[in-house]
């Protein structure tokens, strides 16, 4: 079976039947694939959030490094990350591709496929979408629809002086994954959990869900650009510094056996690697035990890592030392 | 001025200035560009509307056959069709785009200047969206968001044997323009209207609003694929079949002068050629007259082209005999 064989319609039929066609069910969807839009019912007293990202074959990712159901997931999970720095509840999806006509249909039903198992698991209903042809690579291109509590809503902006600085689970595991399948081989001698982060991040819903509700969150944001990037992301929102203990940084064993099997330094990793999916909170100091203690019932440890100050960045050194922390994370366009 | 010399946060940094920032306003957005996901309210008692269309290079259209500004006009404009279709007010967007680094900024900048130059035109606030590199063409992925009252919204899959069948404006232009772009120096030959038209859709989003006020409209389609694709489309899903009255179909003198001028029949550009942005409509018979005179006086004139049947589809032709309706429409992966 070839794309030029189903052709557009043939494909889309076949994407509806792994997604969901044009009926409307209890997500709120009121009219699914196969109109000019789909339509849904907010829910009141709330506000929407909106968000998208476009990954870019040979640029976000490679087809030998992850299957295509990986990359579904991966291509969705990216999104609901962002609906849940939010604090928001992603509800919805839209889907956009571009293909080369050599693309083998399975490999496209397969990248649904993951995208649905993650959006299942979500309770997120993919809903519409566009599928084109492409003159070369694959392009992926996902809008998340989520909503919250305006009172719950979490941004970049409301960190303040005092504040302390929290992160859910462990940095670095997504970067040590995606060096050791840039290093090829070495792949093959990391911890398999190091490339099970870079391919299938676990958006942290529910853990964002849980430290709004607890209350004293001032801005939250999650880690798609390293630790260092995303931090420094808050403070300029935020007109405010930082200082965060390096010692204190969360880094689990398999990233720290990947590192050595790369020779590279897990700090580095955990600080301007990129692509945990992991949350970065800032959280009034009285509130700080309450919110750990919610976000770790909801399915992730919290750790606090330093303290919003009201100037500078800085990287507390385990000789006590400080350092500039480090500007870092990837940037588009620059080489 | 380079993109590797901005790089991506400066990018974003120049986008902002043309589309808004963070900053809230009267649209309804309580958070634009800069955090991870924009927030704005819904109108209470509106279902929302989402819409999501993709934009390739050498696919959709090409850098030397329109300006950047025209590009980023027609890029929001199919999607602001797409929430007319669904008699829906766009009121929000969200634009990914992908680059290859040797576009100038310069290209990036009218590209947004000329989609805000259309969202003011509608209200519609870009509130968001990604920015990301591209090995080698230009991607964009437009995502419109819109709202409507239940009770209005239009389907697809509403039309019923009896039905009359309303088209706006005329047909046939854009594909003249389309037609006279690929045949290179005949370009210059063509009236600019067809060009025009081509480049610079106009989304029907009064029109369709003020039909769906005036009650009856039972179907309804933005025409992307062309008359007889997207006829079949509303036949398709409502179970029932059509006949168009060739002459009946509104082509106008920019269209036939431009025909003549390529070696093309004006029908079959009208029929098979796409990318018009007109409404396609289908209404109860007692209702039509009205539904005509809304549409006229929100902005374009409505055209009564046929009827709906229990099945078939069919085109009238002037001897009075019909034929099958073409099967038409640009499919992707299929040559």
């Amino acid at each position: 079976m070839r794309l030029a064989d189903i052709g557009e319609f043939g494909l889309i039929a076949r994407l509806a039947g792994i997604i969901g066609g044009r009926a409307g069910d209890a997500s709120g969807v009121v009219l699914g694939v196969g109109d000019d839009a789909a339509a849904f019912q907010p829910r009141p007293d709330r506000l929407s959030v909106a968000t998208a990202d476009m990954l870019v074959e040979e640029v976000h990712f490679r087809r030998d490094w992850m299957s295509a159901r990986d990359l579904g997931w991966k291509a969705l999970a990216v999104n609901l990350s962002d609906c849940a720095a939010m604090a928001a509840e992603p509800r919805f999806a839209l889907v956009c591709i571009a293909l080369d006509e050599r693309t083998d249909p399975s490999y496209v039903l397969d990248l649904y496929a993951g995208m649905q198992e993650l959006a299942a698991r979500f309770g997120v209903r993919i809903a519409g979408g566009d599928t084109v042809s492409s003159p070369s690579g694959l392009v992926l291109s996902v809008t998340a629809l989520g909503e919250v509590e305006p009172e719950r809503m979490a941004t970049r902006s409301g960190a303040r002086p005092g504040d302390r600085i929290l992160v859910t689970g462990t940095l670095g595991d997504s970067a040590a994954g995606c060096a050791a399948l840039l290093a090829g081989p070495e792949a093959a001698r990391v911890p398999p959990a190091v490339l099970e982060a870079h391919r299938r991040p676990w958006p942290r819903v529910a853990e964002a869900r849980a430290a709004a509700l607890a209350g004293g969150v001032s801005a939250m944001i999650d880690i798609s650009d390293g630790l260092a990037g995303d931090l420094r992301h808050i403070c300029e929102e935020s007109g405010v510094g930082a200082e965060v203990a390096a010692a204190a940084i969360p880094i689990s064993p398999a990233c720290r056996d990947a590192a050595r099997v790369l020779g590279r330094d897990p700090l580095d990793l955990a600080l301007t690697g990129g692509e945990d999916y992991e949350l970065l909170l800032t959280v009034a100091p009285q509130r700080a035990e309450d919110v750990r203690a919610a976000t770790a019932a909801a399915g992730a440890t919290a750790t606090d890592i330093g303290e919003i100050l009201p100037g500078g960045a800085w990287l507390r050194l385990p000789d006590g030392t400080r350092a500039p922390l480090p500007v870092s994370g990837y940037r588009h366009f620059q080489t």
